[in-house]
């Protein structure tokens, strides 16, 4: 019989690596795939590892153009943000690393698709349904919810016994007292210590920003430029310096947040399986872009429609979050969404400043807002007196009833 | 004929007197009234001035408890705020000002009464969309809009000459350079150099919070306390010190905040009568408040409570900000976020520091977070093989069609 | 070891009495239960069989005038409708059939509860999320899910031979074409020919209603008259008789209804499960009331409230029908939707013809409906200039951008 | 001076003669636009008389086929239908007449139109709206809000004498009980004796439809094919005929709909100036289309697309009804809409019968419906106890809290 191929993603870590040498136990075919999207990872290191347990080929993908420009920045143009506070930065990973892994499926000829995520948590759900979506005919194998993986690895130990015995390198790190999930928009923490949601972390976990308490006691004054509800350019004011491409100057300002302390949320969420769990996130960039592109879209949209953009903006967050993605009620609602982007151009003036991001400026020649109208001083075409019938009106059906 | 009683909102300032003096001028008897709100003002010396000009009568009422009990707090519940940064500080003091000023009518037994709002703003709706629910028969007189008023009146130095003929006490104040409001919740600034939505305001605007810049190197730590969504106690943890009663801890929450330079916004906003405009808002307390409510929702409130919360919440906003404060939709709504507050009780941690107000813990009684259940270590009753079904059957619709 | 309780669902069927004895034959101990929402049963002889059948105990438990009080109006104040055309009969029935079963379980003291719902459908997630709503500790035995009874059970013939084998009494009725689902609300068909979403339905099916060709000549004209929301007498008016009290006047709707062929519908609807499934439905009173109370509601309602509950109610008929009744945010949702009923009085009238439910007039003390204010002949307090600054304004954001 | 040139909007009656002439005498210069959208009148006739009283020019548009495919079919792509019942007939009608209008003006370089709607009404509202937003510098003559003319003019009777004294031609028609607006679409009724929301209109006042019980003894069987949302084709399968092309099959449908006794609805309506109205509508193509409509969406479109629908259609229905039919808002809302058609293709199947469409059967190359499935008897790869983790981590949240 033909040994069955299975594209499996890849990290590196001793989970991934036992999951690596039980599935080539089980006697598949195992090609490893791994998604470069801006996480600290050596590549070449883990490739090697992978070749070395037994993985008949690697692929590693550079995603973090693709997941800057048609995920990060799709997301901004809805101003999308999960129960008030979480910035997506591993939800919109998902959906972009889960994309790749069926073009290489497909381009293998195979329907045999692996992942290392837990049952409890998001990220099974955002790859599977990505999966399905994407490849109808698709087999998941997610050894984290198979019952005899489970029985065979209740614990640590289960994993370093069994990669002992089967010749798997393991790295002889410590277990953290939390989890962690990088990419080139966040860090998030949870689990471990974290569960205890009225814990307060200590200041060691956070690896992507300075406390703020840490950050320079000088502002950072920048300029950001939008096209269509993309950003276009950074402008740091205070060194004279622009940035361009959407991937430079998302470094760029993840660089400058990071610095200044910028993006730290500590969160209780609501997963989509139906339990809470406490999150700790790093988006430096990210925080920057959703308060300047609020800013742009303040003199830019008109007022009905960014009312609309906000009543629809929780059900976007929550369809990002949950995993849907590729769904046709993401195109439903994306359809509107970049509709409303058509003229969302111009400049914002940040400043950053120990934790904070501060508004103090915005300018567009597709503004809406008209100084001669809004003037006090000025009539500006604006007749007061056309305000009283305007009130009268809205006041009628207020006068009726008790 | 019987001299026609009307009910002026008087404030003491330039406007207003000659206001007065204007009416008293048309025939009316004009009977004064001020509301506190926690401004800064010195009521004597406003009643006096007003006296003397001749009204009749000057009401002073103290509305500050009324005013953080039944509508900050309540707007709180629904973590009301327009258009993603304004806590409408000034829309919530419109309703509790104009409620109020009818009941001195009814009292004083006439259904005539005066506002100096402009016809440009959102304050002239608010108050009459109030008037006109709280008493049907209404008349309002509003200068401003008043074409023959407007015709004498083209700009401050016509006040002054008729302050001066009338012999209207004026101070020697010079114009500011942008017009002011405050409460106990915020002062706004707007108009005059802030009309340039470019134009970076300078620091010596700012009358409720000091820069974060200037704000101390220290944390401050704090617990806030709810009950059925309110909030009852706050202790500074730093200082080991309580406040409870609600005038009292907001008062405390603002010189926190204050000090720390929390609060500070810049915006360009809708104004219900049709235009944008730029405001510059200062809401130490009320920031603070809506960080912790949103908080100490997160373990106590269903995820889906919370999500249709988040969806209705712009239109919530968006009514007190458009002066619906009195109306049958914000019944019905308001109805809705009663029954989610039933079990928001409990504490939640803040750090506030130089701007930031950083959640750093929660717990409560109520709390929906389960620790066993969230636990990536412990079972806690959860299946994880039960995620394989729940993924498919999600993903069913998602196969079908291209 | 003591012998496991289980209160088992029961209806008479086969289906129903074959799992009754594989419960039996596993060694458990089963109490049955019947819930009497209204539909065609012989609850004396199903009984009967039940017993025979080796059941040690059945409850009969008639839950009609609940039903219709606490489910069927409820849902009628929210005017909720699923897809469009569904009105919910089945999806109602469900939560007052699970919240009494639980109660006899708590009553029986145990926690087992099991129903012969299929893993395709909705009423399985309807049942079993008001089972572990109302007893988190609940543990639900459904059999058309379990694995070693699907084995064993593959179609209907074994069904039939475990019967025989079993002793079971069974009816010698043909299998039916499609299946069906009735109570005091409405039938419903699914399943067999009706599978084909092109196949149209014989007349013999249709068990409540007549085809609006069978229908009298002529019209029955009545008046239906609410409290808060709710219908408390109808009158006919062709007959000059009145029908008080809500099961009564239920039943009496259901009788006109069912003369006068209306409440029939055809529809593709998408179930919670993820699929698209095709059901036929009769829903006679159901339909008189949702046109009388959406006309009530035209002259009680404010219309910013009217709106927003339109919006609302696809969201609550959503709830209903995948199973949320008993959940946070019907709670949410039922607050505001209660609050808005406080005023809907009056009466309204109809006619009844042929499959039509002709809305022909309406009155109320309640009324906002002002007959002078909307009379184009009388000025009714109205100023029509005012309508110039309505307009104007509601224009100025129109007037800007490109 | 050069005399001013205003278009004015004409219709042949006697209010609109009058203020032809008004215009005159008030020494413009006045160019007639008569829109055809299908209405009942005499257009010869029409501007025979506009030019006898002295207009320098008379533009007739037939504006049908723009009205049906760009206006009646876009709003059909949305299900739009407003307060639950009334298909927007009129308010449809009024952007594409005010769209010419403007255009028309354009040609004739002035900015100056004239139209007759009164100041309580609706199509002020959304004729003036339209002019705004299409020519920003427009200004708009409407003598029905001018002081001047309302002073002159208080009833019928000066209207007449006016007419008399200016040589106006007027017909002795007798005054209508109600008034009336008909095109293509519907004619609505209103005003006069159906000021009373409880008098029910006398079979005499229809013009569009046959009575209910009027109609064919016989069903009529159609069937209507939808692509992209939009109908290309009606067949009568009775008569076996087929008719396609957007004017010709809507003619169509309104032949069968009348026939049938199909589309009327009697309501109570909120205006948008404040004030509740009753109506009474004949809609006999757009009732059988919506239908029509709903049913080929139901097996084309995805659950959470039709759901977002579902939420979003009152707000669109209330856009159009208002006069925001050209706003940021509506192309925001189009955007989504028309991204969702763009699958609905298919066949659907209805029966009309005395004032019933009856949905009875669809098919589509693009249906998402399954049979597989969706059958009970066939697996057709679904899995039954996927069911079981599908409910319980639904049921997770609710098992929480108290």
């Amino acid at each position: 019989m033909k040994q069955k191929k299975v594209i499996r993603a890849y990290s590196g870590g001793l989970d991934t690596s036992v999951i690596l040498k039980w599935l080539l136990n089980k006697g598949y075919e195992v090609i490893c795939y791994m998604a470069d999207v801006g996480q600290y990872e050596d590549f070449v290191k883990a490739k090697d590892k992978a070749l070395k347990v037994g993985a008949s080929k690697v692929y590693i993908e550079d995603l973090k153009e693709e997941f800057i420009e048609e995920y990060v920045f799709q997301a901004l143009k809805s101003n999308a943000i999960y129960e008030g506070k979480y910035l997506l930065g591993t939800s919109l990973a998902r959906p972009v690393i889960a994309k790749k892994h069926i073009e290489i499926a497909k381009k293998e000829n195979t329907n045999l698709v692996a992942h290392g995520a837990t049952g409890k948590g998001n990220d099974q759900v955002r790859f599977e349904l990505a999966f399905h979506k994407l490849m109808p005919e698709v087999e998941v194998i997610a050894p984290w919810k198979h019952e005899e993986f489970l029985k065979q690895f209740e614990g640590r130990t289960d994993l370093i016994n069994y990669a002992k015995e089967n010749n798997v390198p393991i790295d002889s790190t410590a277990e953290k007292p939390y989890s962690m999930d990088d990419n080139i928009m966040h860090i998030s923490y949870e689990a471990g210590k974290l569960e205890d949601p009225k814990f307060e972390p200590f200041e060691d976990m956070f690896k992507k920003t300075v406390n703020p308490k840490d950050a320079p006691d000088n502002e950072t004054k920048i300029c950001i430029e939008f096209k269509k509800g993309i950003p276009v350019s950074v402008t740091n004011l205070t060194e004279n310096k622009t940035v361009k491409g959407s991937l430079e100057l998302f470094k760029y300002l993840n660089e400058l947040g990071a610095k200044n302390g910028i993006g730290r949320v500590d969160i209780v969420e609501n997963r989509f399986v139906g339990l809470k769990s406490r999150g700790v996130y790093e988006t430096p960039a990210g925080t920057i872009l959703l308060s300047a592109h609020r800013d742009i879209e303040s003199i830019t949209l008109d007022r009905e429609v960014a009312h609309l953009k906000d009543m629809l903006m929780p059900k976007i967050a929550e369809l990002i979050y949950n995993g849907f993605w590729f769904s046709p009620e993401m195109e439903f609602l994306d359809a509107a969404v970049n509709k409303s982007q058509e003229n969302v151009n111009g400049k914002t003036y940040l400043t950053l400043y120990k934790g904070n991001v501060m508004n103090v400026g915005r300018e567009s020649e597709n503004s809406l807002y008209d100084e001669n109208l809004a003037s006090m001083d000025v009539h500006g075409g604006y007749d007061q007196t056309d305000a009283v019938g305007f009130i009268k009106l809205n006041a009628l059906r207020l006068k009726l009833g008790k």
